[in-house]
């Protein structure tokens, strides 16, 4: 509860010198509501204030309205087995005698689970898919597209990228977007390959929707696993994207802004190369490395 | 289908200069997304790349992997009663055969809904919530909270702000932002007295969980409706977002960022007071003008 921040270990390049030290990131951990112990919701959150978000998300959905309508807010007593697990994942809301408990998951769109067994542990598990390909350098198993014509990866060819080569995808993300220019509304995504050249850029206002939106041209021109190319977002790198472009085979994700806690925790697990904070030449590495062609030892502080 | 953008009626304020334009706004609409004809998910997304969203939402649910594993997606064919609704908010996916179907609403959180008996406005109605109180000048239905110690609002009294007091509310809100400096990835949304005094302030990795634990926060204390606030968000301003204020009963949503054709379109609706492009002494006014205090005749081009 409360941990708004995380330390993880960063690895800081600024104007090629390369340099390792802790760096603080956001928190951030699924929140799964129940209502009078059903589970209703489930949502990305940084850690706190997890009642009064709890009341809020209710609030919104038109469940309250006044503080006497609310009995009781109680973390989920549960614990995991083996323990060691957060058990501040979820918590259960219990509405006063004679408030009508909308039937919310059949009349509006929330986010739903029953993976409802556990406390923390389970809800962290609900919101993980698993991804069918390995994030490794090179893809020998002839899987779709690995090896097909127009594929941006060729099989047995780890991505390896300059520093340089990132440093310019920020201008050429930005400079493609014609449609920002006209509402400064809209978030981007685009795939490069590993030489900086772009290979398709897709706008929402939604940036998890973009990305849904590039993936799934890839897997219509049959492109999966995109194993050979970088994924660049503008604004923030959640857990949400990290894991859309583990589910893609994407082995590099890049972001103008920060990544949270989670989504590093992913990288690392996954091999995901993830760089925040890609602005001028400047940029962080939290996870992935390897892929990076540094010219300077990893050393520092 | 396309419509990336929109255009809308926008008052801009500049140096207290006061002129009424066109402007061009993200689209911003839900699009249900059903497998095999069931409804599986609603995401709020700029309409175009629809097939691409959709199987791109799949991939990341671990749902499709291949091309051959799509047999083949389509808009919802049926159409509204009366015609005249959009018809392009539903895209129904069909998995090749022996591909499994997952129960992925069982399994994993997903957007859900049931309301699929029409497509288009049916889903936009999905994600549509019904608010307590109207957002009107002045509340004297004696509700929880509006004449109670602490509250901010006062029965009977119209909200008035004066743009210079909203121009000054973005620099409030980072300054208040202590958590900010040291990460650079947390989202902000703060209550304001309409003479600009901070009433409270949360942070977040999502925006929507800022507004709930704000909005949380008051529920608990007897303060709905907070109609006598001023709501400030750093970033966009969402359908989503506008959508929790007027559920809170809050009638001034401002915005750093640009706000959605959607949310533009709520605040008209509903009555809510919409600034966006809340920067320095400029801001544009996208609706419920009328809580402004604008010196100079709205007028213009």
């Amino acid at each position: 509860m409360g941990r708004v921040t995380e330390r993880r270990r960063v690895i800081r390049i600024r104007d090629g010198a390369v340099s390792t030290r802790p760096d603080t990131l956001v928190a951030e951990e699924p929140l799964e509501i129940r209502l009078n112990g059903k589970p209703l919701a489930i949502t990305m959150r940084t850690p706190g204030d997890d009642f009064a978000l709890a009341a809020g998300f209710l609030v919104s959905e038109g469940v309250l309205g006044r503080a006497d309508e609310l009995a009781n807010i109680v973390y989920c007593a549960g614990a995991t087995p083996g323990g060691g697990s957060n058990t501040y994942n979820v918590v259960d809301v219990t509405l006063a005698p004679g408030v009508p408990v909308p039937d919310i998951t059949l009349e509006r769109n929330v986010y739903t689970t029953s993976s409802c067994g556990l406390c923390g542990k389970a809800s962290l598990d609900a919101v993980r898919t698993t991804a069918r390909w390995p994030l490794e350098d090179g893809f020998g198993d002839g899987r779709d597209g690995a090896g097909s014509p127009g594929s941006p990866g060729s099989p047995g060819s780890p991505v390896r990228i300059e520093p340089e080569t990132l440093s310019a995808l920020p201008d050429r993300l930005r400079a493609a977007q014609r449609v920002f220019d006209r509402t400064g509304g809209l978030h981007a995504a685009a795939l490069f390959t590993p030489d900086g050249e772009l290979l398709d850029l897709r706008e929402d206002v939604g940036r998890h929707n973009a990305v849904d939106k590039l993936v799934g041209r890839a897997l219509q021109q049959g492109l999966l696993p995109l194993s050979g190319s970088v994924l660049m977002v503008s604004g923030r790198a959640s857990f949400e994207l990290a894991q859309k472009a583990v589910m893609a085979g994407i082995p590099v994700l890049a972001a103008v802004s920060a990544p949270s806690s989670l989504a590093v925790d992913l990288a690392a697990e996954t091999g995901l190369t993830l760089v925040g904070f890609l602005r001028g030449t400047s940029m962080n590495v939290y996870a992935g490395e390897q892929r990076l062609a540094l010219r300077t030892a990893v050393g520092g502080a």
